[in-house]
């Protein structure tokens, strides 16, 4: 196995995954640590990867009609206090500016911890009539949620994300609004990132607070456990209703809208990491990867060393215009005055899909070594042929990707009746367990003291199966998707 | 002249160009008020606007080798605190979290009013050598400077901005970083935003706190006062030294990089309204409209209404391909049940380039008649040219609108040599005035104190010309830029 003796000292993913992941997060230098408690500093190879799933959700999110918008990034106490679910679920991790200017406020601003009670306020003035719904408002921003356990990417104390908003003269567009913000995640997911993802609902105790219900997409992780990928939720008139918005109908009667909410993070470069990551660290989707080839140029003596860049130069103008689906080919030529294998090591540790390695036999034969990250397959390809071949093999690759984490994720996924097997599998074999449930809370409860295991979702496919509930044993209806998560 | 019955009560741009400013930037919901004081909601025509300047200004950054990352919000006191200057010019506008989780912090964390501090602290652990030089990062993201008095897009305590921080291994190399900042700044303001601007070095009592020389780019607004719209610094060692910064050096010493900084924010949104703008609205350059051409569809019966919608569909499947100097041709249609009366209205408030009506004469010739937003020209053109025309004439409009920026600024622009002059240019004519300054901030003051007037910049075009200064007499080896200013 190449590289092994050049490991980069991460701790091994079989033994310790979050040791492994903190030292991937920090080692291909996506993100550090910063001098406040809490936050970090995505540095550029790790903002890289969220431009990218930043900027494909943003044009579904234009796509499907939604229009991009800036709220203020305080809200004040009193706002915040309007809806009483939502201030009981947030409250405790609210940062307040209490002074500015010099002064003592005489209102205390939260720094957002999501914006649904100031955007509610604001649109309360532009939702007159009928005529001005849909609204449908995006905004990408900065978040605040004080947490006490923090990890890079996963949770910390302050996070980018997108939050879409959006207000409905009827319930029924309001949950086809829910479902549009579901689908994009998925598509962003599935088709850009390559995790594969369950759709489904959250149970009352999960639901985001002040939310009639909602919604999200399960991944799971290399470990077996799951990762809440992006949430939508139905507001219903909850938000509405308490901040006054109403507007008059069709039917010429004053009514509230309903509203949806959504959103998804810088949490998903985490999910990106350590859905497809292995022993030596990164492997990225084509779609999403910095650099999708890096060329290794490998040589002795100067003469060699001119041979090589020649040949290196005369490919990178051939492949100037060559496309992918994510654009123009990203490829990038490593000089730096290091040896073949620390920079073979260097860049296994950072994920890239293929590395080309050409030496003067290469050239003289006009060709170049390929091998592929997350296999380490080697082939010999003529170095004409590249222009054809780069975009054809980083297309299969993103296939290839996301058909191994659906296969990780069948492999590691069970089916129980009764919570012998339940305990049973989530401590010897962990992973994606579908178990019956009767609906009751103190049920959900129970299983999540005793295993640490949780009610991720209602599976929006989950076949109409009856069956006796896993604690209590009471008529279930269909299987729910339990697992210990992050 | 059309429209003129409809002018939107909006304040009169001749008597009241603070009242035209904002009720234009109100009405043409481009942004407003929010429940928060001094903070501004930017609405989805107005964010429109700042993602197409945002985007080619990262386009520019991006190609001079900067990469984009994220640092906290927060900034510890501590760090703040580290520049003297820099925690003096700052500390009366920070708003500071005190309390968070449901506690009080035993440090209060400053919003970032700019991040150089965070930054030098957390970069000190990635400079060692001088391979690691240059250090070229960007960030998007929010700022805030509590201020008292607020205007929206143009000061406001919460904004949006790009801030580059650079790192270098030698003076002349920080020095060319900083005019490589100011480039990409007028390259956005002439290139895309068409408003002409003048670099130069601004005074020692203007600059940055804690720059070692500032410098920026003016430009001229259609009430003849000047905007700075952008800024790029020399930071010699000072952050680095506060911060502890030092690398080892090709000459085996230990040395303190140079720093640099520069930043354009949500205000080049103002500048934009304020540097084309007419008595009817909005003016804006085809690169950044959000729509730049609508078409109203003109009809009085159904037949004619189908007739006229069936032509508008021909015309939007020949136009699907049409690529202008800023990407796809944006074209909008107006179908709102409104008249054409307020439909031209609502679009010129808008600023929206070209207008294409079509009406069943039309559709029967093969034609549409075009009006140029700018001076209402009016044209009849072939349905089967615009495909052609359209690109040419947003083009020749992007081209107009500079010159028209540029003849504006010359026919306000005076050179004078003594205060009373001065005074009487700066009460009676307003514009830029060049004048001969010795260089004293004393008399800076004076000046500022007597008229309004401040010295924006040092030009860098300034000709060697020996005078007198404005105000002790003292010798002047060049004129200074003087304007009242935003």
């Amino acid at each position: 196995m190449p590289g092994k003796g050049f490991v980069s000292n991460i701790a091994r993913q079989s033994e310790d995954f979050p040791g492994w992941y903190n030292d991937v997060v920090r080692k291909a230098e996506l993100a550090d640590y910063s001098p406040v408690r809490g936050c970090m500093v995505i540095r550029p190879y790790g903002y890289a990867i969220w431009e990218s799933m930043r900027d494909e959700l943003d044009r579904h999110i234009k796509r499907t009609g939604h229009q991009n918008v800036y709220f203020p990034l305080f809200v004040p106490r009193s706002l915040l206090e309007k809806e009483a679910e939502h201030v009981e679920g947030f409250d405790p991790q609210v940062a307040w500016v209490t002074r500015a200017g010099g002064e003592e406020l005489s209102e205390w601003l939260a720094i957002r911890p999501t914006s649904e009670a100031i955007i509610a306020e604001v649109v309360k003035d532009w939702i007159q009539s009928y005529r001005d719904l849909p609204l449908l408002l995006n905004q990408w921003n900065n978040v605040v949620r004080w947490e006490l356990r923090t990890r890079l990417f996963l949770r910390t104390a302050e996070f980018l994300w997108q939050e879409a908003h959006t207000f409905h003269a009827t319930e029924q567009e309001a949950a086809d609004e829910v479902a549009t913000g579901l689908e994009a995640y998925r598509a962003v997911s599935e088709d850009w990132l390559a995790i594969p993802v369950i759709k489904g609902r959250k149970t009352e105790n999960e639901k985001f607070p002040g939310a009639v219900y909602s919604t999200s997409i399960e991944a799971m992780m290399r470990d077996t456990k799951a990762l809440q990928a992006g949430t939508s939720h139905m507001l219903g008139q909850n938000f509405a209703r308490s901040a006054g918005i109403d507007f008059l109908d069709r039917d010429n009667q004053l009514k509230a809208p309903f509203g949806t909410s959504w959103g998804f993070s810088t949490r998903m470069v985490g999910a990106t990491i350590m859905a497809h990551g292995d022993a030596s660290g990164l492997i990225l989707p084509p779609n999403v990867a910095p650099h999708q080839v890096v060329v290794v140029p490998i040589f002795r003596s100067e003469d060699d060393r001119a041979a090589v860049a020649g040949a290196i130069e005369r490919l990178e103008t051939g492949l100037a215009d060559v496309s992918t689906a994510s654009g123009p080919l990203r490829l990038w030529v490593d000089w730096r005055e290091e040896t073949p294998g620390f920079k073979f090591n260097h860049w296994e540790l950072r994920g890239v899909p293929f590395r080309l390695e050409i030496g003067p036999r290469d050239v003289a034969a006009g060709q170049a070594v390929i091998v592929r990250r997350v296999d380490r397959l080697k082939e010999t390809l003529p170095l004409d042929s590249l222009a054809a071949e780069l975009p054809k093999r980083l297309a299969d690759y993103q296939a290839h990707l996301f058909q191994r984490a659906i296969d990780f994720r069948t492999a590691n996924t069970h089916h129980v009746d009764d919570m012998e097997a339940f305990e049973r599998t989530v401590e010897e074999d962990g992973g994606f367990i579908h178990a019956p449930w009767c609906g009751d809370g103190a049920c959900e409860k129970r299983v999540s003291e005793k295993t640490g295991a949780t009610i991720r979702i209602i599976p929006f496919d989950a076949a109409d199966e009856s069956g006796r509930c896993l604690v209590d044993g009471k008529p279930s209806e269909r299987r729910v998707l339990l697992a210990r998560a992050y």
